[in-house]
C-alpha cells in the first residue's frame, strides 16, 4: 500500500491511533470537499485563507485572481498546508473532558509554485471544472486570453501528508456510565440547497442535468 | 460603530468590497460556526489545524490536550491566525472565469498565550460549554483536577481582523446574458443529523430538551 512517509512535520501525535499516512485513505479525505484552508508565512505572520481546491494524483491545485495577496505570496516557493476539514458531530459524554468531534482532516505540506505556461493553466482550470461539475466547461463560454492571464494557479506536489479521524460515539471513564445524563453523537450534515435561478435567467432555461447529484455533498 | 484597524495584515485587497472591520460583523461571522482553523509556524513551517473556537469581547479561545503539539508550540506566545469559514454555495456564472462562490469568512490576528491558573481555565471551558451546550456542564459531572491538568486553554487578544463576504447570483459579463447555459447559486446547507444515543446508553434515558435548538446549526 503506498503512503506518505509519516516525519516530524506530518506524524499524528496526539490520539495517534487517529492517524492515517496511506494514499487513499489522505486522497479520500483530501477529495471529500472542494474547500480547503491553505497556511502560509509573510514576514513571520502565520495566515490562513478558505479556498477551493482539486487533486491530481499527488498534486494539489488552488486558483484565484492574479491579484491576490495570497497567491502572490506564495507563487515563488512558498512553504504551505493545504488542509481540508469535515466537522462530522459533537460527541457528547458524561463529562466535560470526554466531550469531543467527530472530524475527518487531512493536512498536506509541500511548496506552492505557479503554472505559468497558458495552455497548462487552461488545461487545469479545465479539469477544476470537470471534478466539480461535469459537463459545465463545454456549456459556458470559453475562457478569453486576458481572463486567463488574470487568473492564477497555483499548486504543489504533496511532500507529506495525514489524515485524522475520528468516529463513533463517546469514551467515558467506566465509573461514569452509570450517570443518569444523556451521551450519544450530535451529527452534523453538510448538504446542498435548492437551486436559486439568477434574476436575469432567460425564460425557459432549465436547471441542467449535468449539475444534479453534484459530488462532494458532505461538505 | 466599533472597528478593526485595517492594516497591512489584515486589509481586503482582492475585491474590497466584500471586507469588513466593524466588530458586529466580524464578531457575528467568527461566532457563526464552533469551528475554525488555526494558522501557525514552527521552524518556518506554515501549519493550519481544525479546531473548537469560542470568543468573548475580543478574545477568542480554543483547547486540546496539554499532550498536543500545536497547543505546545502556540503557548508561549505565538503569533496566530484564526479563521472561520462558511462556504454558503457555489455560483455559476456563464463563462468559467466568473464562476465563484458565496462565503463568509473572518480572519483573527494576534499572540496566543496559555490560561495557567486553573480556577480561570476552568471558568474559560464552563464558559466554552454554556455557549455550545447551555444547560450541560450542570447535567454531566465536574471535571477533576487531572482532568484540567491535562487540559490547555489558549485564549489571545483579537489585535487585528476582517471579514470577507460574498452574497447573492452571479455577476456576468453583459454580453454573456444572452447565452442559453443555466446560471444561478447552488447553495450549500449544514445542518444537524438526528442524535444518536451512546451505545451504553441506560434505557429511560431522553435526549434532554437543553440540546433542542442548538446554536450554530449553519457550518
Amino acid at each position: 500500500m503506498s503512503e506518505y512517509h509519516p516525519t516530524k512535520i506530518s506524524k499524528v501525535k496526539r490520539a495517534h491511533e487517529r492517524g492515517h499516512y496511506d494514499h487513499e485513505t489522505v486522497h479520500a479525505v483530501l477529495d471529500s470537499s472542494p474547500f480547503c484552508h491553505v497556511a502560509y508565512v509573510i514576514d513571520g505572520q502565520p495566515y490562513t485563507t478558505p479556498t477551493l481546491k482539486w487533486r491530481v494524483g499527488s498534486t494539489l491545485f488552488w486558483h484565484g485572481s492574479s491579484a491576490s495577496k495570497m497567491l502572490r505570496n506564495q507563487k515563488s516557493g512558498a512553504r504551505v498546508c493545504l488542509t481540508v476539514t469535515h466537522f462530522d458531530g459533537y460527541v457528547m459524554a458524561r463529562s466535560p473532558f470526554h466531550h469531543s468531534a467527530n472530524y475527518r482532516s487531512a493536512m498536506a505540506f509541500g511548496t506552492a509554485h505557479s503554472i505559468d505556461d497558458q495552455a497548462e493553466k487552461e488545461a487545469a482550470l479545465h479539469v477544476m471544472m470537470e471534478q466539480l461539475f461535469a459537463g459545465r466547461w463545454d456549456d459556458v463560454r470559453s475562457n478569453t486570453d486576458q481572463e486567463l492571464k488574470a487568473t492564477t494557479v497555483l499548486c504543489m506536489e504533496i511532500e507529506e501528508a495525514a489524515a485524522k479521524i475520528r468516529t463513533g460515539g463517546p469514551i467515558d471513564d467506566e465509573e461514569d456510565y452509570d450517570l443518569g445524563c444523556w451521551a450519544g453523537v450530535i451529527p452534523i450534515v453538510a448538504t446542498f440547497g435548492t437551486p436559486i435561478d439568477d434574476d436575469r435567467l432567460a425564460s425557459g432555461i432549465e436547471y441542467p442535468d449535468y449539475l444534479k447529484g453534484l459530488p462532494g455533498t458532505s461538505l
